[in-house]
Protein backbone atom coordinates (compact mmCIF):
# COMPACT_ATOMS: atom_id res chain seq x y z
CA UNK A 1 0.00 0.00 0.00
CA UNK A 2 1.31 3.26 -1.21
CA UNK A 3 1.32 6.33 0.99
CA UNK A 4 2.09 10.44 0.27
CA UNK A 5 4.36 11.79 2.71
CA UNK A 6 3.67 15.33 4.27
CA UNK A 7 6.52 17.01 6.22
CA UNK A 8 5.52 18.57 9.36
CA UNK A 9 7.99 21.50 10.03
CA UNK A 10 7.86 23.05 13.68
CA UNK A 11 4.58 24.68 14.37
CA UNK A 12 1.49 25.93 16.81
CA UNK A 13 -1.79 25.40 17.57
CA UNK A 14 -3.83 27.82 19.78
CA UNK A 15 -6.90 27.98 21.88
CA UNK A 16 -8.61 31.38 21.21
CA UNK A 17 -7.77 32.60 24.42
CA UNK A 18 -3.91 31.94 23.90
CA UNK A 19 -4.38 33.97 20.47
CA UNK A 20 -5.60 36.76 22.14
CA UNK A 21 -2.69 36.31 24.86
CA UNK A 22 -0.25 36.68 21.73
CA UNK A 23 -1.56 39.06 19.35
CA UNK A 24 -4.14 41.16 21.09
CA UNK A 25 -8.04 40.60 21.36
CA UNK A 26 -9.95 40.31 18.66
CA UNK A 27 -7.36 39.35 16.58
CA UNK A 28 -8.16 36.50 13.78
CA UNK A 29 -6.02 33.86 11.91
CA UNK A 30 -5.50 34.88 8.02
CA UNK A 31 -4.92 31.79 5.98
CA UNK A 32 -1.73 32.09 4.19
CA UNK A 33 -2.41 28.79 2.01
CA UNK A 34 -4.51 25.63 2.74
CA UNK A 35 -2.80 22.21 4.26
CA UNK A 36 -3.34 19.18 2.37
CA UNK A 37 -5.96 18.00 5.37
CA UNK A 38 -9.51 19.03 5.30
CA UNK A 39 -9.96 22.83 6.85
CA UNK A 40 -6.88 22.74 7.87
CA UNK A 41 -4.27 26.14 6.77
CA UNK A 42 -0.95 28.14 7.48
CA UNK A 43 -1.84 30.88 8.74
CA UNK A 44 0.16 34.45 8.05
CA UNK A 45 1.02 34.73 11.83
CA UNK A 46 4.11 33.12 13.50
CA UNK A 47 5.60 33.59 16.74
CA UNK A 48 9.18 32.72 18.72
CA UNK A 49 10.09 29.84 20.67
CA UNK A 50 11.89 30.78 23.81
CA UNK A 51 13.58 28.87 26.59
CA UNK A 52 16.23 29.11 29.11
CA UNK A 53 18.78 27.96 26.46
CA UNK A 54 17.83 29.99 23.19
CA UNK A 55 14.98 30.87 21.06
CA UNK A 56 13.36 30.17 17.25
CA UNK A 57 11.65 32.24 15.42
CA UNK A 58 8.88 32.58 12.81
CA UNK A 59 7.86 29.76 14.22
CA UNK A 60 4.10 29.39 11.97
CA UNK A 61 0.72 29.11 13.88
CA UNK A 62 -1.50 26.70 11.89
CA UNK A 63 -5.46 26.90 11.81
CA UNK A 64 -8.06 26.78 12.72
CA UNK A 65 -8.29 27.43 16.78
CA UNK A 66 -8.34 24.45 18.68
CA UNK A 67 -9.64 23.58 22.10
CA UNK A 68 -5.62 23.22 23.31
CA UNK A 69 -2.69 24.73 22.40
CA UNK A 70 0.18 22.57 21.76
CA UNK A 71 3.79 23.17 20.37
CA UNK A 72 4.95 20.69 17.83
CA UNK A 73 9.30 20.61 17.50
CA UNK A 74 11.38 18.16 16.39
CA UNK A 75 14.62 16.33 18.52
CA UNK A 76 17.08 18.96 16.33
CA UNK A 77 14.89 21.67 17.84
CA UNK A 78 14.83 20.49 21.14
CA UNK A 79 18.41 20.21 21.28
CA UNK A 80 18.73 24.00 20.45
CA UNK A 81 16.15 25.26 22.35
CA UNK A 82 17.43 22.87 25.62
CA UNK A 83 14.24 21.30 26.25
CA UNK A 84 13.19 17.36 26.08
CA UNK A 85 9.63 16.85 25.06
CA UNK A 86 7.89 13.48 24.64
CA UNK A 87 6.60 11.98 21.83
CA UNK A 88 2.96 12.33 21.59
CA UNK A 89 0.19 12.04 19.87
CA UNK A 90 -1.59 15.47 19.24
CA UNK A 91 -3.75 16.66 22.23
CA UNK A 92 -2.00 14.11 24.45
CA UNK A 93 -0.35 16.74 26.66
CA UNK A 94 -0.62 15.43 30.27
CA UNK A 95 2.83 16.10 31.49
CA UNK A 96 4.45 17.14 28.64
CA UNK A 97 7.33 20.08 28.25
CA UNK A 98 7.08 23.22 28.94
CA UNK A 99 7.98 26.36 27.02
CA UNK A 100 7.35 30.05 26.24
CA UNK A 101 5.70 31.36 23.14
CA UNK A 102 6.10 35.27 22.47
CA UNK A 103 3.99 36.96 20.32
CA UNK A 104 3.90 40.77 19.22
CA UNK A 105 1.30 41.70 22.36
CA UNK A 106 2.64 39.25 24.76
CA UNK A 107 3.95 36.36 25.94
CA UNK A 108 2.59 32.81 26.87
CA UNK A 109 4.63 30.68 29.61
CA UNK A 110 3.12 26.68 29.05
CA UNK A 111 3.94 24.69 31.73
CA UNK A 112 2.82 22.10 29.48
CA UNK A 113 2.14 21.84 25.42
CA UNK A 114 5.40 20.94 23.68
CA UNK A 115 5.90 17.82 22.02
CA UNK A 116 7.21 15.77 19.40
CA UNK A 117 4.67 14.39 17.49
CA UNK A 118 4.36 10.92 16.81
CA UNK A 119 4.66 9.47 12.72
CA UNK A 120 0.96 9.26 12.37
CA UNK A 121 -1.36 8.52 8.83
CA UNK A 122 -4.44 10.23 8.37
CA UNK A 123 -6.75 7.90 6.90
CA UNK A 124 -10.62 6.90 6.51
CA UNK A 125 -12.51 4.46 8.16
CA UNK A 126 -12.99 2.65 4.78
CA UNK A 127 -9.31 3.10 3.54
CA UNK A 128 -8.62 1.18 6.91
CA UNK A 129 -10.77 -1.96 5.88
CA UNK A 130 -9.94 -1.49 2.50
CA UNK A 131 -6.25 -2.03 2.78
CA UNK A 132 -6.40 -4.96 5.60
CA UNK A 133 -5.29 -2.38 8.24
CA UNK A 134 -8.76 -2.84 11.07
CA UNK A 135 -7.86 -3.15 14.78
CA UNK A 136 -4.00 -2.02 13.99
CA UNK A 137 -3.17 1.06 16.35
CA UNK A 138 0.58 1.09 14.62
CA UNK A 139 1.98 0.29 11.23
CA UNK A 140 5.53 0.08 9.67
CA UNK A 141 6.36 2.01 6.64
CA UNK A 142 8.99 1.56 4.42
CA UNK A 143 11.05 4.76 2.65
CA UNK A 144 13.36 3.77 -0.17
CA UNK A 145 16.73 5.69 -1.11
CA UNK A 146 20.04 5.83 -0.04
CA UNK A 147 19.18 6.40 3.37
CA UNK A 148 16.37 4.59 3.42
CA UNK A 149 14.85 2.10 5.64
CA UNK A 150 11.72 1.39 7.79
CA UNK A 151 10.56 3.40 10.35
CA UNK A 152 8.30 1.91 13.32
CA UNK A 153 5.32 3.36 15.55
CA UNK A 154 3.34 4.89 13.03
CA UNK A 155 0.11 5.32 14.45
CA UNK A 156 -2.95 5.46 12.23
CA UNK A 157 -5.67 8.29 12.61
CA UNK A 158 -8.52 7.05 11.51
CA UNK A 159 -11.15 10.18 10.48
CA UNK A 160 -14.52 10.43 8.30
CA UNK A 161 -13.37 13.97 6.74
CA UNK A 162 -9.17 13.43 5.94
CA UNK A 163 -6.82 13.24 3.37
CA UNK A 164 -4.99 9.96 3.15
CA UNK A 165 -1.47 11.14 3.81
CA UNK A 166 1.08 10.03 6.53
CA UNK A 167 2.88 13.05 8.61
CA UNK A 168 6.55 13.05 9.40
CA UNK A 169 8.55 15.70 10.89
CA UNK A 170 12.41 16.94 9.50
CA UNK A 171 14.08 15.11 11.17
CA UNK A 172 12.76 12.02 10.03
CA UNK A 173 12.24 13.32 6.77
CA UNK A 174 15.69 14.76 5.95
CA UNK A 175 17.29 11.69 8.04
CA UNK A 176 15.69 9.72 5.13
CA UNK A 177 16.17 12.28 2.55
CA UNK A 178 12.47 12.48 1.78
CA UNK A 179 10.01 15.19 1.14
CA UNK A 180 6.69 16.56 0.83
CA UNK A 181 4.60 14.90 -1.62
CA UNK A 182 7.11 11.89 -1.68
CA UNK A 183 5.41 8.35 -1.72
CA UNK A 184 6.03 5.39 0.59
CA UNK A 185 4.92 1.78 1.22
CA UNK A 186 3.00 0.82 4.45
CA UNK A 187 4.17 -3.04 5.17
CA UNK B 1 25.36 -8.52 16.91
CA UNK B 2 25.31 -5.37 19.34
CA UNK B 3 27.18 -2.62 17.74
CA UNK B 4 27.53 1.15 19.52
CA UNK B 5 26.88 4.58 18.00
CA UNK B 6 29.06 7.36 17.82
CA UNK B 7 26.65 10.73 16.56
CA UNK B 8 28.82 12.65 14.14
CA UNK B 9 28.00 16.55 14.43
CA UNK B 10 28.83 18.65 11.28
CA UNK B 11 32.81 18.55 10.87
CA UNK B 12 35.77 19.12 8.80
CA UNK B 13 38.71 17.66 7.63
CA UNK B 14 41.55 19.50 6.20
CA UNK B 15 45.01 19.21 4.24
CA UNK B 16 47.90 21.11 5.69
CA UNK B 17 47.59 23.73 3.26
CA UNK B 18 44.12 24.36 3.41
CA UNK B 19 44.54 24.67 7.19
CA UNK B 20 47.57 27.73 6.37
CA UNK B 21 44.76 29.46 3.84
CA UNK B 22 42.28 29.21 6.85
CA UNK B 23 44.45 30.05 9.97
CA UNK B 24 48.29 31.25 8.91
CA UNK B 25 51.49 29.48 7.64
CA UNK B 26 52.90 27.31 10.50
CA UNK B 27 49.89 26.58 12.52
CA UNK B 28 48.99 23.72 14.02
CA UNK B 29 45.91 21.59 15.18
CA UNK B 30 45.78 21.76 19.00
CA UNK B 31 43.86 18.48 20.39
CA UNK B 32 40.64 19.33 22.40
CA UNK B 33 39.39 15.56 23.10
CA UNK B 34 40.38 12.15 21.69
CA UNK B 35 37.22 10.87 19.52
CA UNK B 36 36.50 6.91 19.85
CA UNK B 37 38.61 5.96 16.70
CA UNK B 38 42.29 5.59 17.41
CA UNK B 39 44.31 9.09 16.44
CA UNK B 40 41.64 10.72 15.50
CA UNK B 41 40.58 13.92 17.77
CA UNK B 42 38.30 16.68 17.92
CA UNK B 43 40.73 20.13 17.60
CA UNK B 44 40.34 22.92 19.01
CA UNK B 45 40.03 24.68 16.24
CA UNK B 46 36.95 25.98 13.79
CA UNK B 47 35.56 27.55 10.64
CA UNK B 48 32.27 29.13 9.26
CA UNK B 49 30.44 27.31 6.47
CA UNK B 50 29.43 29.96 4.18
CA UNK B 51 27.04 30.09 1.02
CA UNK B 52 25.42 32.17 -0.85
CA UNK B 53 22.86 31.69 1.51
CA UNK B 54 23.57 31.22 4.99
CA UNK B 55 26.00 30.71 7.14
CA UNK B 56 26.72 28.25 10.08
CA UNK B 57 29.41 29.25 12.60
CA UNK B 58 31.70 27.08 15.14
CA UNK B 59 31.86 23.64 12.86
CA UNK B 60 34.64 21.72 14.39
CA UNK B 61 37.71 20.72 12.49
CA UNK B 62 38.82 17.56 13.73
CA UNK B 63 42.14 15.92 13.72
CA UNK B 64 44.98 14.69 12.38
CA UNK B 65 45.35 16.20 8.85
CA UNK B 66 44.46 14.65 5.67
CA UNK B 67 45.68 13.95 1.98
CA UNK B 68 41.98 15.55 1.46
CA UNK B 69 39.99 18.22 2.39
CA UNK B 70 36.20 17.71 3.23
CA UNK B 71 32.71 19.11 5.13
CA UNK B 72 30.69 16.87 6.15
CA UNK B 73 27.22 17.91 7.09
CA UNK B 74 23.58 16.43 7.54
CA UNK B 75 20.51 17.30 5.20
CA UNK B 76 19.43 19.76 7.35
CA UNK B 77 22.14 22.10 7.71
CA UNK B 78 22.35 21.39 3.57
CA UNK B 79 18.34 23.01 3.63
CA UNK B 80 19.58 25.62 5.78
CA UNK B 81 22.77 26.56 3.57
CA UNK B 82 20.61 26.08 0.29
CA UNK B 83 22.58 23.73 -0.92
CA UNK B 84 22.25 19.83 -2.32
CA UNK B 85 25.44 17.46 -1.22
CA UNK B 86 25.24 13.94 -1.90
CA UNK B 87 25.51 11.05 0.16
CA UNK B 88 29.29 9.45 0.09
CA UNK B 89 31.49 8.06 1.72
CA UNK B 90 34.62 9.97 3.44
CA UNK B 91 37.42 10.61 0.19
CA UNK B 92 34.66 10.02 -2.01
CA UNK B 93 34.37 13.45 -3.28
CA UNK B 94 34.29 13.79 -6.88
CA UNK B 95 31.34 16.55 -8.29
CA UNK B 96 30.41 16.54 -4.62
CA UNK B 97 28.97 19.85 -3.46
CA UNK B 98 30.78 23.35 -3.46
CA UNK B 99 31.29 25.41 -0.27
CA UNK B 100 33.23 28.02 1.39
CA UNK B 101 34.84 28.07 4.73
CA UNK B 102 35.94 31.13 6.55
CA UNK B 103 38.73 30.92 9.13
CA UNK B 104 40.53 33.62 11.11
CA UNK B 105 43.33 34.17 8.32
CA UNK B 106 41.55 33.49 5.30
CA UNK B 107 38.64 32.26 3.04
CA UNK B 108 39.00 28.61 1.10
CA UNK B 109 36.51 28.17 -2.10
CA UNK B 110 35.73 24.43 -2.13
CA UNK B 111 34.62 23.65 -5.94
CA UNK B 112 33.96 20.29 -4.36
CA UNK B 113 33.95 18.47 -0.83
CA UNK B 114 30.60 18.67 0.70
CA UNK B 115 29.25 15.66 1.43
CA UNK B 116 26.60 13.53 3.81
CA UNK B 117 28.32 11.31 4.87
CA UNK B 118 27.21 7.54 4.30
CA UNK B 119 25.99 5.59 7.64
CA UNK B 120 28.78 3.80 8.21
CA UNK B 121 30.21 0.87 10.48
CA UNK B 122 34.06 1.05 11.86
CA UNK B 123 34.99 -2.87 12.03
CA UNK B 124 38.16 -5.01 12.16
CA UNK B 125 38.60 -7.81 9.48
CA UNK B 126 38.72 -9.86 11.80
CA UNK B 127 35.24 -9.17 13.41
CA UNK B 128 33.80 -9.30 9.94
CA UNK B 129 34.65 -12.76 10.44
CA UNK B 130 33.46 -13.53 13.63
CA UNK B 131 30.08 -11.77 12.71
CA UNK B 132 29.93 -13.45 9.28
CA UNK B 133 29.79 -10.43 7.61
CA UNK B 134 32.22 -11.74 4.61
CA UNK B 135 31.62 -10.47 2.03
CA UNK B 136 29.10 -7.72 2.65
CA UNK B 137 29.51 -4.14 1.65
CA UNK B 138 26.56 -2.82 3.78
CA UNK B 139 24.54 -3.65 6.79
CA UNK B 140 20.71 -2.72 7.68
CA UNK B 141 20.67 -2.19 11.76
CA UNK B 142 18.19 -1.94 13.69
CA UNK B 143 17.04 1.14 16.18
CA UNK B 144 14.37 0.39 19.03
CA UNK B 145 12.68 2.87 20.86
CA UNK B 146 9.40 5.18 20.63
CA UNK B 147 10.63 6.63 16.92
CA UNK B 148 12.73 3.37 16.27
CA UNK B 149 12.93 1.15 13.12
CA UNK B 150 15.59 -0.30 10.80
CA UNK B 151 18.20 1.84 8.74
CA UNK B 152 19.51 0.57 5.46
CA UNK B 153 22.66 1.14 3.48
CA UNK B 154 25.41 1.02 6.24
CA UNK B 155 28.51 0.90 4.97
CA UNK B 156 31.00 -1.76 6.54
CA UNK B 157 34.22 -0.23 6.41
CA UNK B 158 37.31 -2.53 7.79
CA UNK B 159 40.51 -1.60 8.61
CA UNK B 160 43.19 -3.18 10.84
CA UNK B 161 43.14 -0.06 13.66
CA UNK B 162 39.83 0.94 14.38
CA UNK B 163 37.18 0.60 17.49
CA UNK B 164 33.89 -0.91 16.49
CA UNK B 165 31.33 1.71 16.57
CA UNK B 166 28.31 2.76 13.50
CA UNK B 167 28.74 6.51 12.66
CA UNK B 168 25.37 8.32 12.06
CA UNK B 169 24.73 12.24 11.12
CA UNK B 170 22.53 14.18 13.43
CA UNK B 171 19.50 13.47 11.72
CA UNK B 172 19.79 10.04 11.58
CA UNK B 173 20.28 10.31 15.40
CA UNK B 174 17.77 13.04 16.37
CA UNK B 175 15.39 11.10 14.23
CA UNK B 176 15.53 7.55 15.55
CA UNK B 177 15.93 9.63 19.26
CA UNK B 178 19.39 8.04 19.66
CA UNK B 179 22.65 9.38 21.24
CA UNK B 180 26.14 8.83 21.31
CA UNK B 181 27.16 5.63 22.80
CA UNK B 182 24.03 3.80 22.87
CA UNK B 183 23.27 0.44 21.46
CA UNK B 184 22.21 -0.93 18.58
CA UNK B 185 21.57 -4.43 16.74
CA UNK B 186 23.06 -5.32 13.12
CA UNK B 187 20.73 -7.36 11.20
Amino acid sequence: MKITVGVSNRHVHLTREDLQVLFGTDYELKKQKDLSQPGQFASTSVVTLKTNKNVIENVRILGPLRDYTQVEISKTDAYALGINPPVRNSGDLNLSESITLVGPKGELNLKEGCIIATRHIHILPEQIKQYNLEGKEKVSVRISGEKGGIIENVYLKPSNNTFLEMHLDTDDANAHLIKNGDIVEIL
